[in-house]
């Protein structure tokens, strides 16, 4: 993603009552920054936000956390959701690198929607379903590891299927070309608006672990 | 496949040496076949052959079996096949589901090519990589079980991927979009060639399971 400096980002994440601030404070107990005891579902790397907000506004019985480590992005993703006031949506401004220092076994799903693909073999270890990354979620999830990616580049798409099935992922659902199914549950985030237009396939994977 | 009546096609299959009659009497002894103790390698549905017949040529130490159960398509093989006399190459007219009673630890590698995808739920069992059929493949191998698949229909291959994950194989190459990669050691079927220029992507996976 091109990056803009937005200037008064850093004040807006600071003073918005969206944003948790000091994630790690509330590691095991997120459930209680929320309304409802709800499942917690985890949008890392939310760009702009609009696949979790629209997600959010859709399912009010499930509780969600959009985490964006961008001051320039997570900004428009605040300023999309205060005017809604979602009670079961909440932001964390972070590197994912970290993840497990953040939440312990409370999460229910992972969602990677247009993840950086950091395609040079040397940088392997960024991709967000990595291996290496992979093994940082276990200990976040409360139940089965359940995680949904879409992407719409290829290499990172062969890559998690490798990935997943190396780490012996049970695979339960794929999409080769998602647009060519039936969309009704489909929320589009903004890249996948972009790409679909242009006819690329965007692929869906929804893998499931025990642990 | 649209099949035509050809004319005079038992006769040939009957008199054409490349063909192994009373194949289930060879069972477990398939090496004494040819001339060279090599790993052999089949393909299921070689259609009219051109895949195995340019392989057999590629890989003088390998041995190959064709496995094909329509006698209008196994008849073009044969007269492809038969000018050239390769010493390593055979093939089989015979309908897959009965596989297991031909071979017995004896074969190092399946080639799927661009199988029937029979797309009707009730016909899931028909598919050559559905795990019916892969729990029938595994007396077949004398190692590790390794499949190479190639298709070009998409809910075939999204339906064999997550039978090839369910059965706990371990995905050793996938391509989303084979001839954008390089390809060199590919070689095309006729389907391929048909579909590929009408600019459909072609799948291909290598799977290895340990036996």
């Amino acid at each position: 993603m091109r990056l803009k400096h937005v200037k008064g980002a850093e004040e807006k994440i600071k003073s918005a009552e969206i944003v948790i601030k000091n994630p790690e404070q509330h590691r095991g107990n997120y459930m209680n920054l929320f309304q409802k005891k709800s499942p917690l579902h985890i949008e890392i790397g939310m760009g702009k936000g609009h696949f979790i907000i629209e997600k959010a506004k859709r399912n009010p019985n499930i509780n969600f956390i959009g985490i964006e480590k961008f001051d320039s992005v997570i900004v428009r993703a605040i300023e999309k959701a205060e005017e809604l006031k979602l009670p079961n949506l909440r932001f964390i401004r972070m590197d994912a690198t970290e993840i497990q220092t953040i939440f312990d076994h409370e999460i229910d799903l992972i969602y990677l929607n247009f993840s950086d693909p950091w395609p040079k073999n040397r940088h392997e270890n960024r991709r967000l379903s990595s291996p290496i990354f992979l093994k940082r979620y276990e200990s976040l999830f409360q139940n089965d590891i359940i995680i949904e990616m879409k992407t719409d580049n290829r290499h990172l798409f062969e890559y998690s299927i490798i990935s997943f099935n190396e780490l012996k992922y049970h695979i339960e659902e794929i999409s080769l070309n998602l647009h060519e199914e039936n969309l009704e549950d489909n929320i589009e985030t903004e890249y996948e608006q972009k790409f679909s237009l242009k006819g690329f396939p965007i692929y869906k994977i929804r893998v499931r672990k025990q642990i």
